[in-house]
């Protein structure tokens, strides 16, 4: 098991916000999350619900400017929020670009040297970290969500998306949805997973709804004036025929005029903390 | 008319946060603030609310921190947050502390060399920034409120008892209550106002409640695991006691367990934006 270091906490709408720090078996490296227990942990077992970060975040991006603890409290879920990626690893180079490396892992298991050794960040979303949260943390565990935001978006729709039946609901906020097609994807992938094309897309949404569809609808909030999603990073519209083809079901909805900030992931942070608290709650 | 310039939008909640900067003639510096404007300020004008932030901050931390804007939509309040001190003046020394200069000007008219020609921020608050934002927001003038937190907190109370019938309420979380009893007040006050001590009663709210009390009762929140509460720089037993002598309505919650973070104010912003909007909307 796994030693977990409270690093802080703040009392916050009758719950409590944490920030913890661990030493990662599959990232090799120590790794940090916070968790938001809402009220109702005090006593009892409470749903989880995992929301991971875009790139150049970490895990207090969310935690500090998204606002979901107060729906969070009110719904009684637990949410945890990794970082983007390991730290501080001693790779060469691995803090001089904000779209590789340190704050963007893209939730993809690198296949490729030097990164294969740290970032392994598909398995410590999916399977290392819910084990911790299962073992520290007063929770359902056949009760859990995943959602997030641009390449955390990505990643929630791609470990959905691989692991039918993990997850009862997924949603994203302006996610990368086909970073095989993308600039931010290519110049990812190609680092993490080599040159071979086909492996990408293992780790591609659009690609990855062909072949497998999940049985609840798929909640996705994309701004109308995202700098990201008019230059091309984001392809909501690609997402959404390759689920009409496989029948995949989406609840598209292009919100006008919001950005890619934290601001637009507040404005709809209740509509998102619903979506999943109405399968958590089944 | 002060010309403002445009820093950044993004729209929140149906409305609109924005960053502004402007040549301040009271302060003879550039200054910025941030504003959020509600859905129903599109259509009509609408109660004003100012806030007033803490030792270290900008007019960002509130924005993006606080969660208020929610709130705000909901009750068709225009929020407005100035910066904490002007920035960059030239004055030696003016970054080197986190308690004096740079993000401290603890809402004073300073009178003393070389802090005088730019550290006008009392001027500033009251007077300077309220014409500007009559001038460029569809508000009702007649319709403004106050609140802060720490620093801010004894900036709003000041502001508020040094001018009766101007805000309509006040409130304010963790606020300094009685700055010249206080080693962060002492510290500002000696520096800015000089080593007359009865001058500093000025800006002291539990001296100003002596002499003025207000119609509406006043709201505090204070945490009991606040540090700085712990450590006697915020004092609301000493407000509160001289509330009570001389008659003036105050509701102090003191919240178990809560400490002095932007978690605690985003706990308790509700119950404020519900205080202000209540007296706002008579």
């Amino acid at each position: 098991m796994s030693y977990l270091t409270l690093r802080s906490q703040s009392r916050c709408f009758g719950g409590k916000v944490a920030y913890y720090a661990h030493e990662s078996d599959c990232c090799n490296s120590p790794m940090n999350f916070a968790v938001y227990l809402p009220p109702q942990a005090q006593s009892q077992r409470v749903p989880v619900l995992y929301y991971l970060s875009g790139l150049t975040c970490s895990e207090e991006n969310f935690t500090v400017k998204a606002g979901a603890q107060r729906y969070a409290a009110e719904l009684g879920i637990l949410l945890v929020v990794p970082d983007t990626s390991p730290r501080n690893t001693g790779i060469a180079g691995e803090d001089e670009s904000w779209e590789l490396g340190s704050g963007a892992g893209f939730y993809v298991n690198a296949t490729q040297t030097p990164w294969q050794k740290y970032y392994q960040m598909y398995d410590y979303v999916t399977e290392e970290l819910p084990e911790i949260i299962e073992q520290n943390f007063p929770i359902e565990s056949d009760k859990q969500s995943i959602f997030g935001h641009s390449m955390g978006g990505h990643g929630a729709l791609t470990c959905a998306l691989k692991n039918p039946g993990k997850y009862r609901s997924v949603s994203a906020f302006a996610p990368i949805c086909a970073p095989i097609q993308s600039p931010w994807g290519e110049n990812a992938f190609s680092t993490y997973l080599g040159e071979d094309r086909d492996l990408w897309k293992a780790y591609d949404a659009t690609e990855l709804v062909k072949k497998t569809q999940l049985p609840t609808e798929i909640l996705i909030d994309q701004g109308t004036e995202d700098s990201f999603y008019q230059a091309g990073e984001l392809m909501p519209e690609v997402l959404a025929r390759a689920c009409e083809t496989a029948g995949q079901p989406l609840r598209l909805r292009l919100q006008d005029g919001y950005d890619h900030s934290y601001f637009m992931i507040a404005s709809f942070m209740g509509d998102h903390l619903a979506h999943h608290a109405h399968y958590l709650n089944q």
